[in-house]
């Protein structure tokens, strides 16, 4: 079997994918999403080190899950690429990782007012969603970058069972067990930060956030209507696309 | 007399409304639009359950105030369309009604600060825009969807005479004695949620909102210059649908 | 001379107006502009009734003094014609008005906290933004509109010197000797209510604006470079008009 | 040598880099970039006094660090390229020079609070980034701007080394040792000023900045990344203008 062997459709959908996010303002030129290779469990699919919004399926490139590539050609990677390599080793119910500098959510990673779910469309967030400060993995003069493994693995370890971690003065990460769920994810938890946000400063910081009941609740309910969203997205990510 | 006969023309107007709403930041991939059917009184026109800016008249499914579909040919439904059946059953003057998950109402929402109109474009606030707590009709850890008669009985009962209602935690409803007035209120509660949190941020809390006398009279003549908006969005809406 | 006598192609600058006032988010469904007759200065040109992103020429009405139609020719008017008069008939420098229902100066005339320059683009806002209160007019139960001659006096009186003037509930008006300055004043008071709300939030309240000698020559200078904008609005407006 | 003559490719360059600015809401119908002539250390590039979202390489004019033109052949020049010229006479290292009225920065530069890097991707500001008043050299009313050498020469000596400068009631001014450098400071100078001021309002005075080593190490690490974001933008510009 040839080293970089991967689903061409798979390598398509994470094309896609990275259009989506761009168009959701989710990405912009930075951040990154990956998905599990469906022939190797233990390998993900990244882009090559280039803007999101113009990845093509002939961007994509193999890592196993130390986040080294199968086979770049010669192409460069991305310097986070151990977000998703440490992911994918820690998590094996995880199958796609969005990493993204939304600018909703930062400010939720620099202060002590919790990201939590103002309404049901982000109640996946009623699960959790921890703040990965690298100062105490890596101490306080990195990069902020999550550029090895070590790093790699605090912040997978940091993340546990939730859907979303922020990484404070960064950006976030945002999981799911299939490319769908991590997109939708993404979206809606930047959504939610713009709307919670809102909220707390009309409320002079109260606000009503959904209790833990109505979050799982509502994340089951909306976890079955996530193609919704998916299938019209990918039809206009498709469309700018040809 | 067939099953599912319904005005092709009133589905075409609502698929253009789905178009509309999507257009003027009201509806994104979710929420959705209905409207009272022209032939049958007792039945209501509202897409299958998709993405509303992908919506066609073809599309279109007719139900019953019990929310059945007469005849959905194998296409699902949206989970809320309970939402629809019950208003129409409740609210006999009612013949469209927006549900959304409008961004900058769900803080009013969430939040002890009332909704009220901060202009003359929203004046039809001023009659009122409670707020429906699903916790009283369905307990605390409810999923938050209206996704049964008795939540939408519920909530058709707390809706009154109000011209949009707010739902904690979910988004809210704009009703109207036709499609067009629906969907100019759904636009302009957004518009006006938008910029009364401005008012309340700016004035530390207080802002000058109009009063009772205003708001009826305002409302009054708006209401008899919701063509300007409609002829104009209509256009729009049916130029992209090309 | 035909009663409907006027420069076509000052009929079509101002259908451009419209155009240029939607694209910068001044005007929305709502709102016109309308500039003094070069052939006859007790007459001013503005659109019939309709919404001004598909305003053309062969739109446009000319208008007396009293705000009656010259020769309508079966077309509706709109409401609030009566502010566009009464400032022509007050003002002999203004030769153009712009009442628009700006989403960031409506807060300004809602609160006690006063719309000042920010920065220099819109130091002409030094020269005074008073509030005009249609309750001292009107009584407290009006319909915010300016919709007759009796309103229309009021308010051009409250206008005074002033560029710009915030109505409470309900939008602004701005003025100027040409289409051009009146157009760039509309919209650099729009930019400036949003940064200058921006810098009272982050600055709790406090913020520096210009002060009354900066604003006088900032305003005299910037007056000077209004054409830089207005070229390139104007080529774009056409563009989209083809 | 003919008088005018310069790198034509260097010509074009600058007229995408007006296209990128504007694309990305750091240029509106005002402020300028400029880049150091190639084949002379002692001479400027800069546009026409045009709106920059209209700039070709044939409007691009050469200037020497008295901001003269070599030869204008009759076009217009900026009020304003004296900030070119003196920052490039004072700081040799300065290759790109960006004028803008950053909306999110505006507020920053009249405050007393300080713009800060809140993310990684703005980690230059941790360099600093001055404020300058301009009442301190040129009196208290002034019409704010850089008009001349001598008003020139006093901000070009507040910059030091720093990346960015806020001018009080103005804008600011990014510099660069390349066009792209300068491009992406500009760029993400302003998300980070929106993004810090969000974490602020929610955090109430109070947000975890990036310290000083973080910053160091960061905008080392993002500076190798800055063709990533620049290639997309520069195709994307191109495709504009074509």
């Amino acid at each position: 079997m040839p080293k970089e062997e991967f689903n061409p459709e798979l390598a398509q959908q994470l094309a896609v994918a990275n259009r989506i996010l761009v168009a959701q303002s989710v990405l912009d030129t930075f951040g990154h999403v990956s998905v599990r290779d469906s022939l190797h469990k233990d390998r993900f699919l990244l882009a090559r080190n280039m803007a999101p919004g113009a990845v093509r399926a002939e961007d994509i490139i193999a890592y196993d899950l130390d986040s080294k590539p199968i086979d770049a050609g010669g192409r460069s990677s991305y310097l986070e690429r151990f977000i998703h390599g440490e992911i994918y080793r820690t998590h094996p119910e995880v199958n796609a990782v969005v990493h993204s500098h939304s600018a909703s959510i930062i400010p939720f990673g620099t202060t002590d007012v919790p990201l939590k779910p103002i309404y049901h469309m982000a109640s996946f967030l009623g699960a959790g969603a921890p703040i990965f400060e690298i100062r105490e993995a890596g101490g306080d003069a990195t990069d902020l970058l999550i550029s090895n493994n070590a790093l790699g693995k605090a912040l997978a370890a940091k993340l546990g069972n939730a859907p979303v971690m922020l990484l404070r003065g960064h950006g976030d990460v945002a999981v799911g067990t299939s490319l769908r769920q991590a997109i939708f994810r993404a979206v809606f938890a930047e959504v939610n930060a713009k709307i919670a946000a809102q909220a707390l400063l009309i409320g002079r910081g109260h606000a009503n956030f959904l209790n833990e009941g109505e979050s799982m609740a509502a994340a089951k309910t909306i976890d079955s209507q996530v193609a919704r969203a998916l299938e019209l997205w990918e039809s206009e990510a498709l469309a700018s696309m040809s």
